[in-house]
């Protein structure tokens, strides 16, 4: 079974022409997800029957011309971190059995609001805290195009369920690069917005300072339909966006080098050069540009996190900590003893890496990089090969995408090439902070460069 | 020798009716210095050629109409913990031998540009980490009225300073209460503006999430000349500020109980009933509210100030603990073992103040509550007595600041008495966040009730 369209756009132009209607569509999905959820454990929970209800009442609301906007009536997913009244919020975790939601989280509000059909909860990294999903108590999220890979994380389940037709869309968060890192390594668009811009009440914390809420989609057009419902702008405004038919002609762009090109896989290295020299072709304006304390962002992340992760898990680590996988509490107890002279400095750190990433930007439209360094990475290995040597898969994977998080810029990842094994490849954007609708608009005319043809 | 003015106000008029020129004051300032500072300690450096050519220049500029507004050839003192270029700013340690200030802090700047005359750097409680100044490398303040007893700290020196004629005002800081103490036992008004309002450049930092520049001065008009040229307004908008005639009359006050009055000395106890009664009968509606978690109010500013202040004294620590005085080294020691989660934790509880503290403020005009639970104690002196037993020294005298530093709401200091002995006694008024011209306001109405007659 397949689904008929593959983006949020085209859905919302089939359901007001009558071409399909909501009930069939999240149907289809709820078929797709009967087919494919057994190998790629996508979903944590399914909520078949409810979502039905929610794509009758659609159908039912657009035939009486209340229109809620391109939202209306498309089935999506939540990462099981987020709120939805009365389900679990199992966060992948053990040690939230036998939660139940008690009220809708404020970005599951604006989402019902805008029409959105719930088909169900998506599996993660357990607590977001790591990027392959391969600590989750529901178990690993699989590749879709090799279940011997990982999708990336933690949005894992939500990637592999967009990617492989089980939703039009999920809800994702992103504390170092979770929603990032699995569309990138999921072939999708992935948008982390301006820090504080979404909300945050009713998802489960990790970083509070860090973390974001945003969506993983099939296109950058797609990222702005649920950008706009996620921040509650009313339904008038929420037309589908308009492509720039100027493309990136006299784009300036901010090319990230140095430490953000030293440890890349050599296919992934070769399609950012690639992706590079086809924006520059178009007549975007590349300069390289520097973060001059670029070597202190893994310190200054990891001082951050794992202290905030401490705080919000003291207690039940105290209570319950044989419920956390193994490698998650060995995280969390790690944070227990950082002091906090040295987390004031990594804030004062966080400072300095904030006023170096809105140097870069000044003057330019964008910064770019890699979103990745590898492509998805083969589940259990401790290990990927980049720049010639071997390196820690963790250290790999946030290594491009955590400064953001850390500065609070939003950040989005469109698709820009694959390996010759035909796994996906990501570069990414960066836009100045409260700019994420300017970001949108450079990442459109990016993406009809990088990713041409019918296929999308 | 004594000074002919007590309040900015009245030298500022009397400067522009030649009834006195900038040099006079500065020399009058200067000889107070010369007759009491040997045996009160306020000043750390008296920078006398300078003050009088700042002076001579004031009085040049002004008969040459050069107007800079009310701060105009002012004498006045700078605790030395703020940079003025070319002088050392040794925060009363041992441990900054040897500096100079390269620049003037911004606020020096302001201060110029507003034409203050700056007779020198006051004595203060070692890195302003104390509330006594007995912990100084230059010795221990003296209190004007009795040199067994402590004018409070940290600004102490600014605080006998302006109390005792040899300056019209000092800029302080105040990080848990350090403008706010000092000013009530030496019956000043003293104000601690909203959080982030003044900037901290060049101002040596004890807390950088809660430090606070602010003015201690004899009157809440002074205050408000000195918040204004601090602030770094246009001079036009520096006049002299009008006031109310309306006084308190319908004023919505919230009166804060229960934690904030259960540990007074009984003179101060009586003076704020007093206070209380004098604000009532004028026309005042005063409500008890509640700061429901104010239980949690010394262990979370504890475990902010404390990690906050060993981030930055880390290195120093390290390597010149001995230059330290006994008592603040132990302190800043303490800090370097605080746990990064429980810092966090205190942070979130700041959040949970600001929400109690701002649902305090609601419908209401400001909150009153007493500013110091003790009248200056004898220096040496471990504990105090109050409601009825003994309490630590240190307890006692941030208790009922701090919580002001940790929400970041303006509060100010106004005299409401004395005890039998003379010795003086606050009351303390509390405003929005971003409010302080407002709380100004009121303050101006309370302060002619509670301190009436032609001595003020």
């Amino acid at each position: 079974m397949s689904v008929h369209f593959r983006t949020i756009s085209d859905l919302a132009r089939a359901l007001r022409t009558r071409e399909i209607s909501s009930e069939t569509a999240t149907l289809e999905c709820l078929g797709r997800i009967a087919e494919r959820n057994p190998s790629i454990n996508a979903y944590i929970a399914v909520l078949a029957d409810q979502a039905l209800a929610q794509a009758r009442q659609a159908d039912a609301e657009l035939a009486d011309g209340h229109d809620r906007g391109p939202l209306h009536g498309v089935p999506i997913s939540l990462k099981d971190i987020i709120d939805l009244e009365g389900v679990p919020t199992t966060a992948a975790s053990n040690v939230r059995s036998g939660h139940v939601a008690a009220a809708d989280s404020c970005v599951v509000t604006r989402l019902r609001e805008a029409g959105a059909v719930f088909l169900g909860k998506a599996n993660l990294h357990e607590f977001a805290f790591g990027t392959t999903n391969e600590d989750s108590a529901f178990g690993p999220v699989r590749h879709p195009l090799d279940p011997n890979r990982s999708p990336g994380g933690s949005s894992g389940g939500s990637a592999a369920g967009v990617m492989d037709g089980m939703a039009y869309t999920s809800i994702g968060t992103d504390t170092g690069g979770s929603v990032r890192i699995p569309s990138a390594a999921c072939g999708l668009v992935g948008l982390k917005p301006s820090l504080g811009e979404i909300p945050l009440d009713g998802v489960f914390p990790l970083s509070a300072t860090m973390d974001h809420v945003g969506p993983l989609c099939q296109s950058v057009t797609d990222a702005g339909i649920v950008y706009d419902a996620l921040l509650g702008r009313p339904a008038q405004n929420r037309a589908p966006r308009v492509m720039k038919e100027t493309g990136v002609k006299g784009l300036r762009v901010g090319l990230l080098r140095g430490y953000f090109t030293s440890l890349l896989d050599t296919h992934v290295g070769a399609a950012f050069e690639a992706a590079c020299a086809t924006l520059s072709d178009a007549g975007a304006l590349l300069e390289e540009v520097d973060i001059p304390h670029a070597g202190d962002i893994a310190p200054i992340y990891l001082h951050i996190v794992l202290a905030e992760a401490a705080a919000i898990h003291a207690k039940t680590l105290d209570s319950h900590a044989e419920h956390y996988t193994p490698n998650v509490r060995l995280r969390l107890e790690m944070g227990r003893y950082i002091l906090a002279e040295d987390y004031v400095r990594a804030l004062r750190g966080r400072d300095v890496l904030i006023e170096e990433v809105d140097a870069a930007l000044r003057g330019r439209d964008a910064l770019l990089l890699p979103s990745l360094g590898v492509p998805a990475v083969r589940l259990g290995a401790a290990t990927v090969k980049v720049g010639g040597g071997e390196e820690p898969v963790r250290n790999i994977m946030l290594r491009l995408t955590q400064l953001f998080n850390i500065t609070g810029h939003p950040a989005i990842t469109i698709p820009c090439g694959t390996t010759t094994d035909g796994l996906p490849i990501g570069a990414q954007l960066v836009g100045r902070r409260g700019g994420t609708d300017d970001l949108l608009s450079v990442a459109t005319g990016a993406e009809s460069l990088l990713q041409p043809g019918p296929a999308r």
